[in-house]
């Protein structure tokens, strides 16, 4: 716990020098102030992280990380658990959603087994990093101990670590697990102090019925584990999945690193959330995707303080909302450093007299 | 007109077969049913224009088409009116803003001079097309004669035919003309009965006092004018403009060959409402890209009774939302065409027993 405290103080957020510098190439380039919207701010940032407004070509890296829930005993997931590693060796021979997106935005993606209950063949996309072999059951008990929960986030500031030594410059995240809409609106409900029933919402496709079955466990969940809602490492342990605080973890890394760091849907964003509890700096670092329709993510949202870009009513996971945004971030980074300037391409800039 | 006439009555929409098969194809993906949302969408209405769910790589082509407009005289844009060929000459060298995001995106562009008030080079790039050099100032009559204005549709036809001729699948549109958001706002009042203020916007810039002018202008343009609302050629005529005209053509030869058509912003849209009033079936090959602030675009696209998938705050016109929307439509299509299903990757399927 120290060492991760020490390593978030550590992180610093941008200076505004290389923000100021963004905006001022942005009035220069040959279009009207503002007109790129998103993509301006998006670039504007990237800037002040990268420091510069000449960006080098960007290597993009998706890590899509796995894990099993305890919870899932109660029946609150439309599928069974065992699609959790079925979907891993789905990832690894090339055939799901994120795999097409990844592919057709040239972003790498790494799968990481954080703690899915089956064991998986290797792969050289596959990063054997599980902690358990899926957590326990929230509803009767802590999902992970402490000592779990603390390993997890390091295994994420590792693969951060990693990622960047391999000279990655957008990272994003992803997650694959089965039960972990229900984990990811518990964690939700403890941090934003929303009501479970606001937060919870049909996951992957539950029908009303179960709905209201899986509000009821993760309202009794939350009442014996008693998480503190200032602790994010308390929340993460009592509430689980090791997936969540390895993203938590490659999170607070990217920050430390200096990294662009994409979370994608709900599941991302609530180990995002944790992070920037553990690390408020890492939140300069950090771009929302796409808004799901997942009642909880809009919480998460406003507990950010950050706007997604896309809505585009994807609620899959995997990565696949933070592959589309990692590429219009890279379309951001090029306005800045490809476009001509009204001085080198002589256009006549805004007339002035119409001015006020 | 006849011509136009008949062409237009010759274009039938998609059937509906293969929109049932697109979507029995995504039912048998390994996602939660529509949990790919927009994608699951697009991908659909791409696959029922096609006549596949196995779709051929794609090529991409936008046509961004320049023109001047007369009633700039009346001080209503914040550019002045020779940026439109300077910007023509930085779209033919590479520096403007949709060539950096249509060579992100692997889209072709084509520049086309439907009505530049100046003499241009020759480049391999540039169409010349040039039906006036500008449009009169319809705040004193007709912005084209009515000739001028069906011409520029049938050259966008011809545009879209050749397009489709050299393999092109996706076609997109763009303009560049300083003054045409006069214009639009102008055709949007017009076609959709909205009141001119509800309508217009600051364009490029102009400060509030500028935008109080730039209405009346508008107003007093069509009093003067008084185009017919239910005909399409009498308001281009009326209102103009040539690139209007012809990114109105373009919209019905996409609609003619059976190719996916997507407009831009303001500008563009208010050309394929133009296209949809002379050739209703249209409607069903044309994609809306992104949502304009503009105020006049939501009225367009209430008007189209079409999504736009991105909103991005975006207002620069030049194709550059058409670029964004095309590369999403793109993956939206290998979706369908490279998914595995839950029986070729041996997933379970939801579990029937949480079923209603």
């Amino acid at each position: 716990m120290s060492f991760i405290a020490d390593l978030c103080n550590r992180v610093t957020p941008p200076t505004a020098r290389w923000l100021t510098l963004a905006r001022e190439k942005q009035l220069a380039l040959t279009k009207p102030p503002g007109s790129l919207g998103v993509l301006e701010l998006t670039g504007n940032r990237l800037a002040s992280i990268f420091k510069t407004t000449d960006f080098p070509p960007f290597s993009k890296l998706i890590y899509v990380v796995a894990g099993d829930h305890g919870v899932t005993a109660e029946g609150v997931s439309a599928y069974p658990s065992e699609v959790t590693s079925q979907m891993v060796l789905n990832f690894l021979s090339g055939g799901a959603a994120i795999n097409v997106i990844a592919r057709h935005c040239g972003i790498d993606l790494l799968i990481v087994d954080a703690g899915v209950a089956a064991e998986l063949p290797d792969h050289p996309n596959l990063l054997r990093e599980k902690i358990v072999y899926g957590t326990a059951n929230f509803l009767k008990g802590s999902a992970l101990t402490r000592q779990q929960a603390e390993k997890s986030v390091l295994v994420g500031i590792g693969l951060a670590q990693r990622a960047s030594l391999k000279g990655v410059n957008l990272l994003g995240i992803g997650d694959m697990g089965i039960g972990n809409t229900t984990i990811s609106s518990a964690i939700t409900a403890v941090v934003t102090g929303e009501p479970v029933s606001n937060v919870t919402g049909h996951g992957s496709g539950l029908d009303d019925g179960r709905l209201s079955h899986k509000i009821k466990v993760i309202e009794r969940a939350i009442y014996r584990n008693n998480p503190d809602p200032t602790n994010a490492l308390d929340v993460l342990a009592k509430v689980g999945g090791v997936e969540i605080g390895i993203m938590t973890g490659i999170v607070i890394g990217a920050a430390v690193e200096g990294l662009a760091v994409f979370s994608d849907g709900f599941i991302t964003t609530a180990a995002a959330a944790l992070a920037t509890m553990l690390c408020p700096a890492a939140k300069e670092y950090l771009f929302l995707s796409h808004l799901s329709p997942e009642p909880g993510h809009a919480a998460l949202v406003q507990f950010l303080g950050l706007q997604p870009t896309l809505n585009l009513d994807m609620r899959l996971g995997e990565g696949t909302g933070a592959a589309l945004a990692m590429h219009q971030a890279e379309v951001a980074a090029k306005i800045l450093s490809e476009m001509a300037t009204f001085e080198s391409a002589g256009i006549s800039n805004k007339n002035q007299s119409f001015r006020q």
